[in-house]
């Protein structure tokens, strides 16, 4: 950060953190406004910059400003979501979406407007307080879930304040192993296999992976929280490890490999199969944001960001059995059925037939997020789900964050799959990407209520049933003219959806759309129908 | 509470938990499901006396048990409101609603279903984690906005924490200081005011409030967290006091009387007319829930529960000038304009003409928590708004939890006042309304816009401007049938709206029926303008 304004200008603390943002490729601001932050939102409006979107609830803000950052780090550049609010009411309904931007290591900069430093020394019984004149719970609440806080109280130490909670924000650490690693690899005459999961993104390690792959040409997999940061169609890539639930194939060549290099792993119940790899740990090297570990032992401080080019270096240039097994090529094909209507096993390989490079695809925790994974990605696809959060609802709001993001960098359609009972919990914000003439496509697959949990409990009790909507007439209902700004459609058989994905009046998605997909009530991916057995097994095994 | 089980039997947690909230009136349940809590649900749904309400979203949920318990504070009796979430995403999702309730001291339980003790034990990277092991964070937050927490590890102690935790949502304290209070009427030679206010309802002294307030005789107005508890055609009724806004003669007769006593203050901003009382504290004796203030003497542990019966003896006897003083009649009649559009000036008294005995009213922050102020309710309404705490969005989940209550207690119609912006954040919970078949009157102010924020800060930027949606489309889209099911109407003249009100088919409200009134941008009621006059002045005085 070099352009910081010399010491003899002064410049307002609210055009400070807008500069800072700016140079962080922030171009889009999400939240609600509110009497506490409204004269910042002068600045904001103001700025040429910076556009103000303006969402239907800070929840919904919280969850775009996720989607942005998503696609930012996807895009391999150092930069944010950024979601402002008010105090006390405001940032308490965005807390579940900052909660799960840092359980997911999400960069997402929450600014909060509060009661001046003046009125806050007198504890008034403002409203938006607690009437105990408890100004500070919020930041007490806050500090469980963010990674680093300021509160800015003067002009003198503002800067300062702010240029750290920004770099907390998008910055890590380094240091290194090499010759242990090259070591194993030698040992294991390498049989190596390499797993790429999710703290990749998260850590900005993207184009180090692709160089080490490419380089060492070792057979690679993803984990569900890795998916698109390799291309699936790379000759190499053999597909997607979700432990005992991912396909027999691919977990075969996987869990016989004699090394498996991992890079970025999250291990978490839903992106390991409910905790079933089998992986030997003397037989894996972990290597993670800012530690490395090799068999049972942690190196704390070596990150593979920096690890990697010299991992790169050294192992692209050895002998490597590795390199010369053959890898089995990934993807599911569209399997014939006599039955007409849509089920999952079709639905998700069809689909793949659909998505075309440089497509985002956003999806839902549920159905979705287990379907999806069985999606073989276009080149340049980016894919984003929020796995371990799983917060129902997010995926809408990160649609039109990540909507916003794509459009600033020129990427191609954005695609959300997403339940009906996910979408009734935050289906307002289809009226701010109506505002902001977005075009994503929202696939609403409708299947009566929570399917994920009558998996997981109660079948079929009444509580995971929903009232049905009507899905299509949502678009104009929130501001869109039906056949003009907005187009909605209602599908049953496999017939009519793949009569629509093959129009090209439909794929061109030059304006928003919606897709009501049927769905059987019961119907689920088989991988979803693994965890959810695997899932039950431990609760009885843990139950007293 | 008697019919504790007697040892010999065993019960469920889950069973002992629905049984206490059966003996404290409760007959719905609000929530989400989640994997967390399904187990739980399964006793609730099969429970005989309650129902599990089923929400779109979390806060929603929050408010809607808000509403309910308002209600039942309202009928005076001793229930709460409950909500039932999942772990870390569910809780956090409703945690503003749940400060909200306690802010204004509404009394909510919120249950979390959360993995098994055992689970726990091991820490895994669970979904709905941080990724960092931190189970407890959650609970760390939700300290800073209960009044009492309990975690059921075992079935030994949960009896007993179960207890505690419903205990501390409706029980309060006692003692007293009656001959101090009796002089200072003498004193004052009977020359007293009263003036009620929203405590009186939360901590269950309604009924002590009316008895004293029959019995001395003594003119009483209400703030604006006080109206509904005395009734506003009482011949001894005048009005509402909200310091420098309230209406002058209004004001005049208040701040005229040699003495106050006010019962269950809530001193916040938007309740004090912007801390714009002129009563001085010599000439105030204040009656709380657990202390008495007389002058600048606080007597802690005296409340106005026990204290009303004693002070309604003693001074029910006195020789009391007050007892004779003229009241003015309260009322704002509708006045003649020549206008033919509506505005705020007329609107609240031509309300006024249309709320029967019994009806329930809600009002949402903004233009309509100032405007209603002005309706002269009849006997028996009940009135709800969040005029502390102030979220916006809330009265749109409190008005289901709030018909659910009436319904329960066979009060009349119910009807929410709420703004275009304040609809926006939490309209899906129309859907639960239309789901359980309740008929509330919707009033959509549509100013298109956060009225109440441009005249804050703002009036004319962008970031107070909304989409416009079709208002009058939600319900058929939310799964109402239009004409059957469900009523929808657009008024823009008051000839249209007047028409409309008349109309037995519409008075009688045996659907839901949305109202959408079309009102210039930028009108506002006089109360909010010299409220937002007074609040800009505090803010000048306090910048720097």
């Amino acid at each position: 950060m070099s352009s910081v304004p010399p010491k003899e200008e002064t410049i307002t603390i609210a055009k400070y953190i807008l500069k800072r943002l700016v140079q962080l490729n922030v171009r889009s601001m999400f939240g609600v406004p509110g009497d506490f932050n409204l004269a910042f939102l002068d600045f904001v409006e103001d700025d040429e910059d910076i556009e103000w979107i303006g969402n239907c609830n800070e929840l919904n803000a919280t969850y775009a400003a996720d989607g942005y950052a998503r696609i930012a780090q996807s895009c391999n550049s150092q930069s944010l979501g950024v979601v402002t609010t008010t105090f006390g009411v405001g940032e308490l309904s965005a807390i579940n979406g900052i909660a799960g931007a840092f359980s997911e290591h999400i960069p997402v900069l929450h600014i909060v407007g509060v009661p001046s430093t003046n009125q806050q020394k007198t504890r008034p019984m403002l409203h938006h307080t607690l009437g105990d004149g408890r100004f500070e719970a919020y930041t007490i609440a806050a500090e469980q879930f963010t990674k680093c806080q300021a509160i800015l109280k003067d002009s003198q130490n503002a800067a300062a304040l702010i240029d750290r909670v920004i770099t907390d924000c998008v910055v890590w650490v380094e240091s290194f192993v090499i010759n242990h690693i090259v070591d194993l690899v030698i040992k294991a005459g390498g049989d190596v296999a390499i797993l790429v999961d999710g703290c990749v993104l998260r850590h900005h390690a993207v184009q180090e992976t692709r160089d080490f792959i490419t380089s060492t040409g070792f057979p690679v997999y993803s984990a569900p929280m890795g998916k698109s940061i390799i291309s699936e169609t790379y000759e190499r890539f053999g597909g997607i490890y979700n432990g005992q639930s991912t396909l027999p194939e691919v977990l075969k060549s996987v869990e016989s490999s004699r090394l498996i290099i991992s890079i970025g792993s999250i291990k978490s119940d839903y992106n390991t199969g409910n905790f079933t790899y089998h992986l030997p740990p003397s037989a894996t090297i972990e290597l993670h944001s800012d530690h490395t570990k090799l068999g049972f032992a942690v190196f704390s401080g070596v990150g593979m960001k920096h690890l990697l080019p010299k991992l790169t270096k050294r192992l692209g240039a050895i002998d490597a059995r590795g390199r010369l097994a053959p890898v089995a090529k990934w993807g599911v094909s569209v399997p014939p059925e006599d039955n007409p209507l849509i089920t999952h096993v079709w639905l998700w390989p069809r689909m793949g037939r659909f998505i075309k490079e440089t497509d985002v695809i956003l999806v839902e925790t549920g159905t979705s997020s287990f379907g999806a994974l069985e999606i073989c990605l276009p080149d340049h696809c980016i894919y984003a789900a929020q796995i371990l959060w799983g917060s129902i609802g997010w995926s809408v709001g990160a649609t039109l964050g990540a909507a916003l993001a794509a459009r600033e960098r020129g990427l191609g359609r954005v695609c959300l799959f997403v339940g009906d009972g996910s979408l009734q919990l935050t289906v307002q914000e289809l009226s701010t990407m109506i505002k902001w003439k977005l075009k994503p496509i929202i696939f609403v697959l409708n299947n009566r209520g929570y399917t994920v949990e009558r998996y997981l409990h109660g079948e079929k009790r009444k509580y995971n049933d929903i009232e049905n909507w009507k899905w299509t007439e949502l678009l104009s209902t929130f501001g869109g003219i039906e056949g003009q700004t907005c187009c909605s459609y209602k599908v049953e058989t496999k017939q009519e959806l793949s009569t629509l994905l093959d129009s090209n009046h439909f794929a061109k998605a030059e304006v928003i759309q919606v897709v009501e997909i049927l769905l059987d009530k019961f119907d689920a991916p088989e991988t979803l129908k693994t965890v959810a057995e695997l899932s039950k097994k431990t609760q009885k095994t843990n139950a007293n």
